[in-house]
């Protein structure tokens, strides 16, 4: 960890180098697509150049972060012949997460990320502007569905590039596996609860913990432990700190939706209200509401996810408070916060690991609003 | 080749065989999955065996075939070791496919497919029949665009699971890469052409060379040469036999598409010209028209795409073949299918691997209508 990386090229060890590292490595995966790129023409060059695009802009790399420090964690030398091999493996997460995003903006309809035009509304763009044949949104929505297929293709290979030594590569496998299904299964229970099919606490609770904390925290770390062959108690550590500190990383996030300041979330205030998102804070106001206040609970059903004004907004959030369902995910946090530090601290992880997950595990649960 | 494979289980040398192998294969690998579906509930379960439904009911199984005759007519032996890590292999193009067809299904907004409703379109019936909320269309391509993608992320799964030697996986992978990339890619040049970006004959020739050739008959037969660890010259053979063959298959699709028999085709009559599809045949004949006949150019611009009554289909038809487009193609196809063959003829491939793809070729490419 206290490798002297500003005069050794080289992974970096500490966070604000991982950045950088991840930036590069994926640059030097796109200079390699740069030949088939160019033999299947122009069209397929600005594809090419759409996703590379996107995928710089990313800016946290929470999930290679979270793969190298469980690396790093498990005994990983930054300074080591396998180093350079595993930056690549973790760096392709942001593979994985560019066909998730992109194929979610469609999904939900989303118009914008990180203050660009989504991928399908970028080439909807191209298409009106260049008056081709045709609609517009559906070509667009085509495109999108094809570049996202391409950003979860290319992931693959860039693990398959990076060179990790045979016995990495077989306990990488199926944890990375498990990983995409785990998202992708996380996706379509979100969908299907959005859609009203199930608006059960246990269900948003389900979906949290695929879409999010298993993909977010949990794999990314586990996925590092295998590649550093950590023993199991390392892993069943790493995994129970993953899920629970994702999980309340997601309350958080739900909270923030409803509650939070637009000027720190960069959402408009009350965002998932009229959205009508299926969180765990509206699935136990629901539940609260059902049991105790049947005017409640028809006010809630009948009112998210419509065009709510700031005054209805205001209301609702009065609602679901004093259901008390706020307090609840309040202590749902606490409690999967407190749980998740505790076996961080008490596994064999390297000590400068541990501080650096259990300051990453903080800033994700904090209240911010 | 004469394996006496009804008395001694194992991987089927034959045609006939190879689908039922091709078959048990997919069936394991879905076996294997069931633990981590279940624990992602019934709504995964039940997006996992519409997966697994769609898949089954494909027919042919032309790519592992490809890849299975490529690997056999290098030397594979369908009685030694690998054979069954290699059937696995060549059986995990067919999830590749699922993921082409169940996206393509929904970027050519198609209904029905295999005589059974395609899959955006049985859960938007699923939607619908259960009253949930929202748009149900919007339902059912958000479940088919995260289906295909499971279908992606499984191919891969399923080739890490068969048990390749590392030699072997190593020769494997690149080609893959390319194979999915390349298909990828002449998806995306195939919608831009639909859009009218570019309807020239190289275009569509491009097209046809990536989404067609490449995808369906060059690259699994590099794949299985790669798995055998074929010599350059004979992987040089195949590559031109399966791109010269592959395109000829799809000049051939297109005239059917244009002039088959519905009885045979299973499709009405002159679809692709309702469609307005870009095909070599069309960008042929508009480039003749271009040159000689601007009344004939008009006409097929302004017609091409459009809902066509059965008399238009014929007028259309007799501007095609009067300007000479549908001989033209023809040529093609015959040259094309002459060269494939020489290829294949001259090459060290067995014996019977050759009769067996001369078979295949010519299946592939002669006149039904």
């Amino acid at each position: 960890m206290s490798a002297d990386t500003s005069t050794r090229p080289g992974p970096a060890a500490d966070a604000a180098e991982l950045v950088g590292a991840v930036t590069e490595a994926l640059n030097r995966f796109f200079a390699t697509r740069r030949e088939i790129v160019a033999q299947l023409g122009p069209v397929f060059v600005d594809a090419s150049e759409a996703l590379q695009d996107f995928v710089l802009r990313g800016g946290k790399r929470t999930r290679p972060a979270f793969a190298w420090t469980g690396w790093l964690g498990a005994g990983g030398d930054p300074e080591g012949p396998q180093a350079s091999a595993v930056l690549h493996a973790c760096a392709a997460l942001e593979l994985v997460q560019a066909c998730a995003l992109i194929h979610d903006d469609i999904i939900d309809s989303s118009r914008t990320r990180r203050g660009f035009p989504t991928v399908h509304v970028d080439f909807e763009t191209r298409h009106t502007a260049r008056e081709w044949g045709g609609d517009a949104g559906h070509f667009g929505i085509s495109v999108g569905i094809l570049i996202g297929d391409l950003a979860l293709a290319w992931a693959d290979d860039m693990v398959a590039a990076a060179r990790l030594d045979p016995a990495a590569r077989a306990r990488f496998t199926p944890v990375w596996a498990a990983m995409r299904t785990e998202v992708l299964g996380g996706q379509l229970l979100d969908i299907h609860g959005e859609a009203g099919a199930d608006d059960s606490v246990e269900s948003a609770m389900r979906v949290n913990r695929y879409k999010t904390a298993s993909y977010t925290i949990e794999r990314p770390l586990h996925l590092g432990a295998a590649l550093a062959d950590a023993d199991p108690p390392l892993i069943t550590a790493y995994r129970t700190f993953g899920t629970d500190i994702g999980l309340a990383f997601q309350l958080r996030d739900d909270l923030l939706g409803v509650f939070g300041d637009p000027a720190v979330t960069g959402k408009p205030s009350g965002d998932d209200l009229r959205e009508g998102k299926r969180t765990v804070l509206i699935a136990e106001a629901l539940r609260r509401a059902d049991a105790t206040d049947p005017a409640a609970a028809a006010l809630l059903r009948e009112r998210l996810g419509t065009d709510l004004t700031s005054d209805e907004v205001d209301r609702l959030r009065e609602v679901i408070t004093g259901l008390g369902a706020v307090d609840d995910v309040e202590r749902r946090i606490t409690e999967l916060t407190e749980q998740g530090l505790a076996a961080l601290a008490g596994c064999s992880a390297t000590p400068a690991a541990k501080r650096r997950l259990e300051a990453m595990a903080r800033a994700a649960t904090r209240r911010v609003a």
